[in-house]
């Protein structure tokens, strides 16, 4: 059906001290299982297209946890950046690869650190995106909103197409809460899952016209890719433009009226904090969630609504306590009100501040 | 003015997952300084004896320990157990060496891991004492108190002797709210500090009248200490009977009339949870108490009233809560709401009950 392409880059602020810059969100098993979100992604993708469609692009620094995780990823499919440039570079690597064998090729980009919980949903959701994508457009999945999430950006959703399909008029960063509860009520407002499907060409076509530089730079890496692959990267990937997808292509492919998406609900959440971690995940009969599956060194004493993330080894004990946030791990322990789950980012500034190595 | 001895045993089950049965809490620095509590007493007790008749009575886990701690004390006046036998075989033995050398010495025994903040009032309360003991009183030291406490025995006063000492009619267990607030407002008891002041002679008399076998056993020892300790202390002490001093010599003491007590009040706490650690060290502009020194390894955002304790070399983070116990030790942490400081005893039973290595 498509190509799935995995950006595996960004640490996961949110989920300081699990997730860090050298141990980034998509590598932890924040599934409910044994599983990595990366490894649940691949898992995802393999319902739509066999492993040898699916490619990884990742940093040096995680590469090979990358190829140790996907242990069945052909090798040449992990591509490895030699310094991040953002979203744009990387997803536009993969389209130029793709294209090399196949011009009108079908490619899906699909973050590695979301969950999923309705699988055959999501095949369905992409199976809509992929006919509206073969049309030529450039197709998102928007979710639809259950609540004024400010935490999400959102897409801003115009006339029908074909059903269910819609266009894409605008791309929305994360909104207040006030503006947040407008969009919910006006029914016109999907949460940008950073989910992408389109024709390469397509794609690359606007990429062209947008960014000239970024798509000249990616052509020539490609052309030498079988070649001399190591010099040309080492030499044009570090000038191409630092710039997120969104900003480079999609917003101005809407102003265009390229840009489409089908609503979706197959339980997603981008897991971006300790709080939307335990929302996805069972909890037990106190509402207390433990991430991870080394429950045997957990101890709790009349503990309610709390997440315990015990990834130390480490005996983690609480009493008396509710709707906190403890997360155990070699060098650092965090306590938290759960509800200041998005304000880790705080903390993590200012450890960056101090240079404490621990971020 | 008194020879002093130091019963450093307990492993202050309350303050897990600082102190466990193999470092327990007299070993700890929770002074506020870089002290911990058994070289905080002994400081104190400098101030009323010279080191040469410091005596302190500890298992053998911890000797070595001891001995380290208090580098000036000699290396005689470290008496080790051979096993725990609670405190009667331990005070009683440190008595009956004393009086081997002075029959009528006066004798203090003093816990190992209170804290005094006011060393110059104690000292006037031992002379007071010591005045007592040296007309054939088994003197204890009471504490006034200042709200009903539950966590603490008290001591029953009766008619007043020369002022201030006071007859100790009773010896009462921990009580109630209820109770604690009838005995508070009654003016007629004070805590029991566990600090006694005699002279030895008269205490033997009362250990030899009471528990018979108890004080022939530590003759016995005490006969062979010079010549072939070892082998009579591995034959006789795991046969001593296992019992308080409160049980085995004060309550019939006081039933006999032979025990009175001096009133103080110079800031003692007995440091028995985490609350008690933190209301006798100084907190900051946000009522937070850090017990250690190790500061550049704690960060705060957002939060009041609470005890953090890190004892690890890791990093402790806490965003958004109040009135939170973090104690992080390198094997287990714990995060308890401070008001159930006193229940910390709880969560060390059940990990006893699991087998857990880490109590």
């Amino acid at each position: 059906m498509l190509h799935a392409v995995i950006p595996a880059g960004g640490s996961g602020t949110r989920l300081w001290p699990l997730s860090r810059a050298g141990n980034p969100k998509f590598l932890h098993p924040l599934t409910g299982t044994a599983q990595t979100l990366l490894q649940a992604t691949v898992s995802r993708l393999e319902h739509i297209c066999p492993l040898s469609d699916i490619m990884v692009v990742t940093g040096v620094a995680h590469a090979a946890a990358v190829a140790r995780q996907l242990p069945d990823l052909p090798e040449r499919n992990i591509v490895v950046e030699p310094s991040p440039r953002d979203s744009c570079a990387a997803i536009g690597l993969a389209a130029a690869l793709i294209a090399r064998q196949d011009p009108q090729a079908i490619m899906g980009s699909f973050p590695g650190d979301h969950l999923v919980r309705d699988t055959s949903r999501l095949v369905e959701v992409l199976e809509q995106a992929a006919a509206g994508a073969k049309q030529g457009l450039l197709m998102t999945v928007g979710i639809t909103p259950t609540h004024p999430e400010t935490g999400y950006g959102y897409l801003e959703c115009g006339e029908g197409l074909d059903w269910p399909v819609r266009r894409v008029d605008q791309f929305k960063e994360k909104p207040s809460h006030a503006v947040a509860t407008q969009y919910l009520e006006s029914g016109r407002y999907l949460w940008n899952a950073g989910m992408f499907v389109w024709r390469v060409d397509v794609f690359l076509a606007e990429l062209q016209r947008q960014q000239p530089s970024l798509h000249d730079g990616l052509m020539r890496i490609v052309a030498a890719w079988d070649t001399d692959r190591d010099t040309v990267m080492g030499e044009i990937w570090p000038t191409l433009t630092k710039i997120s997808i969104d900003y480079a292509v999609m917003e101005g492919a809407a102003a265009a009226g390229l840009v489409a998406t089908v609503p979706g609900d197959f339980g997603w959440t981008d897991v971006g904090d300790f709080h939307a971690v335990a929302e996805a995940l069972p909890a037990d009969e106190f509402g207390n969630v433990l991430v991870g599956d080394d429950k045997s060194d957990v101890v709790l004493h009349d503990v309610t609504g709390s997440i315990i993330v015990p990834q130390s080894g480490r005996l983690v004990a609480a009493l008396g306590v509710s709707e906190i946030i403890v997360v155990d791990t070699p060098d650092a322990v965090l306590v938290c009100r759960r509800d200041r789950a998005q304000d880790v980012k705080h903390l993590v500034d200012e450890l960056k501040n101090r240079g404490d190595h621990r971020v």
